[in-house]
């Protein structure tokens, strides 16, 4: 059995997955702020699931936010999640099996590809849409990578005379748009006083008409980004995932016109995740 | 030995190469612009260098702009070229040898990863500014085609809501900027009264402000678009040719201000291309 782990900004989750990518147990802690004790939980919550299946865990997989350095463990700058310079030697230090990292993106994408909605394609295309924007790529069961961090589609410019710059974040860039943060400018925009896009969508499911218009901006924008991945990757599938993903009857119809006005090419399968807890599968599955 | 062929807008050129990439002799015609023609000037322009070498070509590998379908030999719909739905069957009724076909990017990619700037690097990113804009990625020595056509960057939106709108190009799309069009946009733009960016390059020479300002514009938004391939592909190295490659010295320092402004990712090595006839090289490697 293996270890997967899905660290996220809100939450850390861990579970115990089978050779048959089913999670077995699962547990789950607040993501802390501080590197220390971010360390020290992440350790607490890899250590209880250890001791449950003592002797039966062969290897750790961990999926985190990217971009970083997978081969030594390294979280580089990112948001919600403490910079760590190394994480392998206090996890190596305490557990005694091999531990692999890879960007959170690239984990669901190979669940997807194994397991899920990509199944039986040889080029998957997975996206999730969380707080930011994710993407991966996984050519015949295999993530491409490049040097180390490839699909950071995130920080791609779709808009190059944006005049309105948000932090961190390059002007005009695809998680300017398609995020939390993306949507809840939008709903500003929109005269809408919400605080999360959980509140964008439950307007939406009462037809308020500025939620739904919100929707519809967030649809075509994904659009966008999906024709640029079209034309970039040629996939035979997009796989999307994550937790906006619950809107996706608000937003289908605006993203298939953008498609359709902006993708010359034909496009491939679009279709919904369907992987529980894909985080910590492809973590799981980044032993192979 | 392999006989290579380059389909561009303006000319067709073969060429002889052998095992070591070197091109042997060549011949090349003027791209006639109605399909028999094509055809017929495609044919009678291998035919002389087939029977010059008489019994020694073992394959001939053909480059040609996308999107195409490369089994069958289809050229898709494309500016400057006549479509054709299927080159394959003449070609082959004429010469009795295995005949691939590739776009014209990827040809010149796997040239520069196999023999020239790209050479000892795992993925290679090829960029050819020409009349339009094309790309190639090959990874580990084999082009990267996801369902058949990746790569294709020239239609990639970088401007979503760009207000001018180009014949056959979508809205904002990378073309639309850097392609021998945005530089004759550009050069209008600036009051500059020429034919083709060649005297765009010739005024630069002389140092002409207003030509300066135009390869400086076309530099700010290459670099935009080597942000986005960074962000995509994280490739190791960044391979630019192409006819418009001439004026290097007069966009280069705009492209770079760009990816420091705009690629919050390390940029990997960015090279000009150092084979010669690259795209009648690579189409010979086809066949590997």
């Amino acid at each position: 059995m293996i270890l997967g782990v899905d660290i996220g900004g809100t939450s850390i989750k861990a579970g115990v997955v089978d050779q048959d990518g089913t999670v077995l147990k699962m547990d789950r802690v607040k993501t802390p702020k501080q590197q220390e004790e971010f360390v020290h939980a992440l350790i607490k919550l890899i250590n209880g699931l250890w001791t449950e299946y003592s002797g039966q865990i062969n290897a750790i997989g961990i999926g985190c936010p990217g971009p970083l350095d997978a081969k030594n463990g390294m979280i580089l700058k990112t948001p919600n999640i403490p910079q760590m310079t190394d994480l392998k030697t206090p996890l190596q230090n305490n557990f005694d099996v091999p531990i692999f990292f890879d960007n959170d993106a690239n984990c669901f994408t190979l669940a997807e590809a194994l397991y899920g909605a990509g199944k039986d394609h040889a080029v998957v295309l997975g996206i999730t849409l969380g707080t930011g924007f994710g993407a991966g790529l996984v050519i015949n069961d295999i993530i491409y990578s490049g040097r180390g961090n490839a699909l950071e589609l995130a920080h791609t410019v779709i808009d190059k005379n944006e005049t309105v710059v948000f932090p961190n974040l390059v002007r005009g860039c695809v998680e300017q748009y398609v995020s939390t943060a993306g949507v809840l400018f939008s709903a500003k925009k929109y005269d809408l006083d919400v605080a999360e896009p959980i509140d964008v969508f439950q307007l939406a499911e009462v037809k308020n008409d500025k939620a739904l218009a919100v929707w519809k901006e967030f649809g075509w924008n994904l659009g966008i980004v999906l024709t640029n991945a079209v034309c970039a990757f040629d996939p035979d599938v997009i796989v999307i995932g994550g937790q906006m993903n619950q809107a996706w009857q608000y937003f289908e119809e605006a993203m298939q016109e953008s498609l359709e006005k902006n993708c010359i090419h034909p496009t491939p399968l679009i279709v919904r995740a369907t992987v529980k807890e894909a985080g910590i599968v492809g973590a799981s599955l980044l032993i192979r």
